[in-house]
């Protein structure tokens, strides 16, 4: 029944979204026990003009 | 006040998001009292390549 | 697969829970299909000291 | 460490957002302390379909 | 209609949350526009143990 | 920069969310690259009364 909600820049290929929500859900019935199928997990890709570390967006130059 | 975030699998109509909205919000009313301009409610639209059950994309074929 | 978040402030009782989770789950059905059991809802308690409208934390005397 | 999610409208140009981060950030950093760099936001634009208040999506006219 | 979610580690005081709800709403208004009582802020204060960055958790020391 | 929240059912030991936390970082980075320190994995223990599926809290016998 966890549920896991994963925020990550924008760009990432389904290859990737894929082997991730496998090896998540994999180590997740590891230790916490329970079985996959009780395993959600939701994706969102954030925009760099939606992210800001420091107080700037990840569109501007970083020093 | 009750602010609800709905998270489902995008391709619902405006139709559907209409009705959805007006029914949650006249059952909360009912259920927790107030009044209906207090109730917010998000809705997000997730892509199937975005929302894994059991480690595997809603994107793949389910066995 | 809808699942559903409700913030609301602390408070409410079991009973009431019990009879949203409960309407909330039969509307979503209704509207858009599907079966109960795909339905998730999580609540969250809020405390009066963590929530704000106005720039003045519910914990305050409103105007 | 404070992270941040935003929701708001759809439609504000990347000049707000710069700023809004930017000030955002200051302020937290006034009144909790830490370094601007443990501060992140997340923006989630959200289209008028998908917020409702009053039981309404407010791609309705409001009475 | 701004809606803010603050996660932050607990510990803060209510003079703390005060002045920043009500610094975050003076500025959103700067910014966006609009009301201030159209901006909602909801606080969470998260324990250590349920905050990790590098693996670690936040109740672990700190190389 | 991936920022995790998971919610699960309240009654987890330290040392499991230790182990998850570790485990959860290692796997993002080694399918998405970037830093262990560029991960942010919040945990938020759900009360059985707060979560609902098939439209009933987890506090109640299920048939």
């Amino acid at each position: 029944m966890p549920t896991y909600h994963i925020e990550m820049m924008e760009g990432r290929t389904i290859e990737q979204k894929k082997k991730l929500v496998a090896e998540i859900t994999r180590v997740t019935v590891e230790v916490l026990g329970g079985s996959p199928d009780s395993v959600d997990i939701l994706i969102t890709d954030v925009k760099r003009e939606n992210w800001a570390t420091g107080g700037v967006l990840w569109t501007e130059p970083r020093s």
